[in-house]
């Protein structure tokens, strides 16, 4: 499958190397062709690897991921170009952290809208699913680092691409516990959530964990 | 011992019954001394159970539990008295949920400011631990209603109160992964995690459920 990624990151980067060793092709998208650390991971990750403004990963991909910081995600993806989205399943992986007043971090929108819902107004052809923002980018590609099933949350407004990105994130990544919260709004309770995952990090000590749900009768 | 609770809701109802059958001396505190839902859950409570003002209830607690509604709960402090808190450990189970903007509900203060912290800094002298506040009620007193370990959290600037808030939630209520987030701004994070919580029960069917943390090596 031919896949954009909007974002030369960490994320971006762990999520590009985790499906080009998959044997998709992954075009990495930013500001310029020849952004250097896209440069060096289309170096590193071999064949099927390749790099490109984000019109360029949004023209190239079927399938698209937004890993791009929140703060700078909906100017990121109009230079995508919205006609460059359109019908296309779009994997936001982005949290609204702005780290500008200090540690912990805030949010830049929440509460009565959130980051996920901000991009399907803004791109209403594109077909946005909120996932992955939750864990470690090391987890989000491979839930087996941590033991048991885990929780991973899709939401969105189009029942297809949700279950599109469920059945990826089971067969391409592993995931097991794979919990559909509805339509794009509860994009807000998962992006919330990274004021409580931070902290936890916090008393934990690593970024290595999730959390799983357990259910009683 | 002697435990203060303000709140007549199901959550004070719910701990109060619980605290009761441990042995404990309870008083449910509210506005007025003769409210009829504190009456009513006295007479099916049986010995051990009072009810009075939010006053009385401070007056009587060695022990504090916050159970009001987060948009009532400083008003109803300031109504206990803050002098009748000083020194005493006050476990604050609210969560600031704003139902009057329809569903799902929004929160009245997150993100750079949580409940938890107005209250501590409203009452100096009280040595306040959020914590229960990410369950339902009937999982706080009884989380072997669901199987496995699962996660409570405890936050709060005074760690001898936090001590024996995690004593108190494992000795009495049989919780057993107790989670120190740090201090009272990780309020902000077991508050606004609510937004998720009520997106999964919304998911799941059920409020019976709760998350454990799961963590690699």
């Amino acid at each position: 499958m031919r896949i954009g990624i909007f974002g030369t990151g960490t994320v971006g980067q762990t999520i590009g190397t985790k499906l080009v060793s998959l044997g998709h092709e992954v075009r990495l998208g930013s500001r310029s062709a020849d952004n250097e650390k896209a440069a060096g991971w289309v170096k590193s990750a071999g064949k099927g690897a390749s790099q490109g403004t984000f019109a360029d990963a949004a023209t190239f991909g079927e399938l698209l991921f937004n890993c791009t910081a929140g703060g700078a995600s909906l100017e990121a993806l109009r230079l995508a170009g919205a006609g460059n989205l359109d019908g296309k399943v779009l994997v936001d992986v982005a949290n609204p952290l702005d780290f500008s007043r200090g540690m912990p971090p805030t949010l830049t929108v929440c509460n009565s809208d959130s980051l996920g819902e901000q991009i399907q107004r803004a791109f209403p052809g594109a077909r946005v699913v909120k996932s992955l923002n939750t864990v470690n980018c090391m987890v989000m590609v491979d839930p087996a680092r941590i033991p048991g099933d885990h929780a991973i949350f899709v939401s969105g407004n189009d029942a297809a691409a949700k279950r599109q990105v469920s059945d990826m994130l089971r067969q391409w990544f592993g995931w097991r516990q794979v919990i559909d919260l509805g339509d794009i709004s509860a994009a807000r309770g998962t992006e919330m959530y990274l004021t409580l995952w931070l902290r936890m990090m916090g008393a934990l000590k690593t970024a290595n964990f999730n959390v799983a749900v357990a259910r009683g009768a």
